[in-house]
C-alpha cells in the first residue's frame, strides 16, 4: 500500500491566493486560523480515515441475522470523526456546528473522501438529508432529529431510485397514504439507497420520494417524507419498529464499504413518514439533497484522482527500470504532468464553485446562482469521468503492481467509477447542461461565463503564453459557433440533434471552465515568482506548467469536439441501430 | 447476467468479404466448412465458456495445502475445450491439430476470450508455449512434452518478470547453472506469472528466462529454459519434484480466474531444465511467444468490448425509461453507436493482422512481416485501452445495474484493464511503435502502410462519404507533417522529445489504421448493397454507418493528437516535476 499523501499548498494556493477567502469576514477567521483547520482536518484524515479505506474495501458490508453490519473500522473512524468536531464542520453555529467558508469545508471534505470515499458517504447523506431538514423540516423534525444526526447517533439517506424508475424519477410508484396525526403511511421498494441500513447509526433517517392519493403522473405527483427505521416518540425517544426493511444489499465493483441497499417500506405492516416541504413539492424539495450530491459527486471523482496522481507520483520516484527512477522516462512523466494538471484543475473547479455559495450571500447577486447551477453539472459529471480517467492513469503508472489490490491504487478505479451514474448518470447531467442550465436560461449565465472567461483569455501575457493565448482564442471561437449551432437546432426544434450533441458539449465547455480556472492560477503564480525562492518558487512554476500542460493534452480537444457536434452530426435517431 | 451474444455475421462480413479467406486452398476447406466451425465454436462458447464466466470471477484462484486451486467450473470446461478439439484448432495437422487460415483462428479465439477472458488464458499460455517447443525445442521436447500440452494434460507458461525487472526484462536476476547431462540449475523468483500453478494440470511447462554464468548483464546475456513443475524421465513419464513452487497467489482488480503467481525456482533444492534455443538468444526466443502474447491482449481487448457492446445494446433494447426504451433517447443511441463503431473496428483491425500471417506464407513477401511488426503494437495498446473503454461505456449504459455484480458487465472492465499492462505495458509499445517500428525501420513499414492508406482513401466514393474523405485527407497530411517532426527530432538526436511522444503517435497511428480497416469494409458493403434486402441490406447500412461513426467521434481527434505533438510539445524533462 503507498502512503498518503496531500497536496496542502495546492490547496492553500486556491483557498487564499485564487478565491481569497480570508475575505469573509463573518466567519470570525483568519488566514492562519484557517490553514489550521486544514492541517489538523488532514492529520485526522492521514491517520484515521486513510488507514480504514483497505480494510473496509475487502472487509465490504454484511448481512447478519437481517441486518447489516459495516467494517469494525469504521464505528471507531465514525465515533472519532463526530468526536472530533469534523462532522460539525460548515454547519451553521445555531445547530452547533463550526461554520466556515463553503470552500474551506469543501477542501476538507475532499481530503476525507480520496481517503476513504465508501465510509465518507454515510457522514455526506446524513449532512445532506440534515440541509433538507434544516431548511424545510417542521420544529418537531428540528428539535428532535437533527440534534441526533449532528451527534452522530443517527444516520440519513436519500431514497428516489426504484426498479422501473431510474433516472426517470417521475415513473415512481411508491405511495404515501395520509393516516392519523398528520402523518403518512409509506409503502413501496426503493433501490441503490446508499447507506439504507447499517450498524453505524442506531436509526437512520429515510428521505422519500412518494406519491400522494392525488398525486398525478410523472414528477409533479410526488412529495417528500421523513421516514424513520424506527418510530421516534413525541418526546423524541426511539419508539417500535416502523416496517423499514433492508431487503438485500448489492454487490458492485467499487465502494464496498458503503451499504448500498434495496428498501422496502411498510411491506410488514405500516409504516410512518412526515411530509416534509410542500405536497407536489417533493422534486423540488428534494433536489437540495440533489444538487449538494452532485456537486459532492464531482469532489469523489476530484479527491480520488489528486490522491491517485500523487501515489502514482510517489511511486515512479522510487521504481527504478532501465537504471533510473520511473519519473525520469519521458513517457512516464508526461503522464504524471497529465495527471498532475487534471487533478489540480479539478480541484480548482470545485473550489471555485463552492466558493460561489457564499458569493452569492456575500453579494446577493442572481448571477451567482447562475453559475452554480451552470457549474453543477460540469462538476458531476466533468470531475467523476475524469476522476475515473485519472485513477486508471494512476493504475497504468503502477503497472502490474497498479493491478494488484495490494498497492490500493486498482480501488481508486472502482470506487470512482460510482460517481459517474448516481445522483443522475452524465447523460443526465448532460442533458440538464445544455436543455435546462442553457437552452432555457436563454444562455444567460453561460454568456455571463463566456464574457468573464474571454476577458481573462484577453489580458494573459503573451510573452509566456503565446501558444496557449492562441488556442484559447480558437477555442472560443468554437464554442460560439458550437453554441450558435445548438440554438439553431433548438429553434428549429430539433431537439433530438440537441440530444445527442449534450455529452459532446458538456466535455467541451468543461474542459473550457477547468482551462480558464488553471489559467487564473497561473497568471497569479506568475505575479508571485519574482520574488520566491525554494520549494514556493517551484510549486508557483508548477502551476505554470498545470496550466500548458491541460491545454496541450485537454484543451486541445475541444478543437474536434466541436467538429462533432458541427459538421458532422448525422441524426442517430434517423439511423437503424 | 445479460445473456450471452455474438455478431457472427460481421466476423464472416470479415473472413470472407473482406479478408476473403477462402482464397487459401492449402487448408482443403471451403467457405460453408469454416462457417460451420464458426457456428459450432460459438456454440461451445456460448453453452460452455460463458455460463463459467461470473461464477469462476467470483470463486477466483485458492491456495489450498500448497497447491493452487481454481473454479471448480474451470476443471469441466478445460476437459470439454480439449476434448471437442477446439483447443487443436489452428495447429498443424503434424502434431494432431486442425489446420485453419489464421484468421478464423483469431475470430475463434475472440469469441471464447470475450466470454471468459481469464479462462482462456490456461489454454493460451500452453498455446504460446507449444509455439516456442515446435519452432525451437529439441526432439525430446516435441516427443514427451508437447503432445501432452495438446491433450491438456500438461499446461505451459511464460516467466519472465521478476520484482525488479518489470518492463526492464534485462535487469533479471534468475541464474541457470550447467549441470548433469547437458541441463542447467535454475534459480531465481519470478512474478506476476499467469497460470504459473493450477490444478488444472498435472504438470506445467515453465518457459524461463534465466542468465548463465557467462551471460552479461542485460538482454543480451539473457537464455531461455523449458522448466518443468515435476520432473520429466528420459520415458517420457512424469518424474520427482522439481523444487518449482508457486509461493503466492497475486490479489487482483479483475480476471479473478486466472492464477497470477509468485514462482520459486530451485529455493528448496535443486530445479533442473532444459536450455531452449540458443545461449543468449534467450529475449528473440522468448519473442516468439511474447508477439503472439501482444496480438492476444489485443483480442482480450477487442472480444470483450464486442461482447460488452452485444449486452449493452440488449439492455438498451429492453430498460424503459421516460415510457421510451433507451436505445430511442438520442444520447444513449449515440453512446451505442460509438461502441459499436470502435467494437467492430478493433475486429477489423485484428482480424487484418492475422490475415497478414497467411499472406507471409502465401506471397513469401517480406512486406507483411514488416506490417506485422508494426501492427503488433497497435493491436496491443490500442485494442486493449479502447476496449477498456468500450467495456466502460458498456457499463455507464447499465446504469446502476451495470455498477452492480449482477449484470456481469462491471467485471468487462475488471477484466480487461490487465491487458494495458502486460506483455509490454502500452507506453513500452508505444516506444517499440516509434523508435523500432518506425524509426529504426527507417520508415519502411510505415511508408507502405501509408501508400496503401492514401490510395484507398482516394479511391472513397465522395457521394456517400464526403466528409469521410475531407476528413481523412486532413488527417494523412498531419500524419505526414507528424512523422517528418518525429524523424527531425530522432536526426537531431531529441529523443527525450521523441519518447514523450510515442502514447500520443501510437494513439494517431492506431485510429488511422482502424479507420481505414473499417472504410475497406464500408466500400465493400456499398458495393453490395444494392442487391441486398431485409437483414442483410440493415447489416451492410450497419458497415457505411460504423465507418462514420468512427470518423466523427475517434478519427477526427486525431487533428489535434497531431497539434499536441508538433506545437505543443515542451520537453517534459526539462520541466520540474
Amino acid at each position: 500500500m503507498g502512503k498518503y499523501h496531500a497536496d496542502i499548498r495546492d490547496i492553500n494556493f486556491n483557498l487564499f491566493d485564487v478565491l481569497k477567502i480570508q475575505r469573509l469576514k463573518q466567519f470570525g477567521l483568519e488566514e492562519n486560523d484557517y490553514k489550521g483547520i486544514i492541517e489538523e482536518y488532514n492529520k485526522f484524515v492521514e491517520n484515521e480515515i486513510f488507514p480504514s479505506r483497505e480494510p473496509s474495501d475487502v472487509h465490504g458490508v454484511k448481512m447478519v441475522n437481517g441486518n447489516v453490519k459495516v467494517a469494525p473500522e469504521l464505528h471507531t473512524l465514525q465515533k472519532n470523526f463526530h468526536d472530533n468536531g469534523w462532522f460539525a464542520l460548515g454547519f451553521d453555529a445555531d445547530i452547533g456546528g463550526t461554520p466556515v467558508p463553503e470552500a474551506l469545508y469543501t477542501s476538507c471534505m475532499s481530503l476525507a473522501t480520496g481517503a476513504n470515499c465508501a465510509w465518507m458517504m454515510y457522514p455526506g447523506l446524513s449532512r445532506a438529508a440534515m440541509n433538507v431538514i434544516r431548511l424545510k423540516g417542521s420544529d418537531f423534525m428540528k428539535t428532535h432529529i437533527m440534534p441526533k444526526m449532528m451527534s452522530g447517533e443517527w444516520g440519513g439517506t436519500m431514497c428516489l431510485t426504484e426498479p422501473g424508475a431510474g433516472s426517470d424519477v417521475g415513473a415512481l410508484k411508491s405511495t404515501a397514504k395520509p393516516i392519523a396525526g398528520g402523518k403518512y403511511a409509506i409503502k413501496g421498494t426503493k433501490i441503490f439507497i446508499s447507506s439504507g441500513e447499517s450498524d453505524l447509526y442506531s436509526n437512520n433517517i429515510h428521505l422519500v420520494l412518494a406519491r400522494t392519493p392525488e398525486g398525478g403522473e410523472g414528477t409533479k405527483g410526488i412529495s417528500l417524507f421523513v421516514v424513520p427505521r424506527f418510530k421516534v416518540n413525541d418526546d423524541g425517544s426511539l419508539g417500535g419498529n416502523n416496517n423499514v426493511q433492508c431487503s438485500k444489499i448489492e454487490h458492485k465493483m467499487g465502494i464496498h464499504a458503503s451499504a448500498t441497499c434495496e428498501m422496502q417500506f411498510g411491506q410488514t405492516g405500516e409504516t410512518e413518514g412526515w411530509l416534509i416541504g410542500d405536497e407536489f413539492e417533493g422534486m423540488s424539495t428534494m433536489f437540495i439533497m440533489m444538487n449538494e450530491a452532485r456537486l459532492y459527486c464531482g469532489i469523489q471523482g476530484e479527491s480520488q484522482a489528486n490522491l491517485a496522481y500523487l501515489m502514482a507520483d510517489q511511486y515512479v520516484r522510487e521504481r527504478v527500470q532501465f537504471g533510473k527512477e520511473l519519473i525520469h522516462h519521458p513517457d512516464i512523466r508526461r503522464n504524471l504532468f497529465r495527471m498532475r494538471a487534471m487533478s489540480r484543475g479539478m480541484r480548482a473547479l470545485c473550489m471555485y464553485t463552492a466558493d460561489l455559495f457564499d458569493k452569492v450571500h456575500e453579494t446577493g447577486d442572481h448571477k451567482y446562482e447562475g453559475l452554480i447551477g451552470l457549474l453543477t453539472p460540469i462538476c458531476k459529471a466533468y470531475c467523476s469521468e475524469q476522476g475515473f480517467q485519472v485513477a486508471v492513469e494512476a493504475l497504468q503508472a503502477h503497472g502490474g503492481y497498479g493491478y494488484c489490490t495490494e498497492y490500493g491504487v486498482e480501488q481508486f478505479v472502482r470506487d470512482t467509477k460510482i460517481a459517474t451514474i448516481y445522483e443522475g448518470t452524465n447523460g443526465i447531467q448532460a442533458i440538464d447542461f445544455v436543455m435546462r442550465k442553457i437552452l432555457k436560461d436563454g444562455g444567460k449565465a453561460i454568456t455571463a461565463l463566456s464574457g468573464e472567461i474571454i476577458a481573462s483569455v484577453g489580458s494573459l501575457d503573451e510573452a509566456v503564453f503565446k501558444k496557449e493565448k492562441d488556442l484559447f482564442g480558437k477555442v472560443l471561437m468554437s464554442a460560439q459557433a458550437t453554441m450558435q449551432h445548438l440554438s439553431g437546432l433548438a429553434q428549429k426544434n430539433q431537439f433530438n440533434l440537441v440530444l445527442q450533441h449534450c455529452t459532446d458539449f458538456l466535455q467541451f465547455a468543461s474542459q473550457m471552465v477547468v482551462a480558464w480556472r488553471l489559467m487564473e492560477s497561473a497568471k497569479i503564480a506568475q505575479t508571485k515568482l519574482s520574488a520566491a525562492t525554494g520549494d514556493e518558487k517551484k510549486y508557483l512554476e508548477s502551476k505554470i506548467v498545470d496550466f500548458k500542460t491541460y491545454c496541450a493534452h485537454y484543451l486541445i480537444h475541444n478543437l474536434s469536439i466541436s467538429k462533432t457536434i458541427t459538421d458532422y452530426g448525422d441524426d442517430v435517431t434517423a439511423l437503424e441501430l
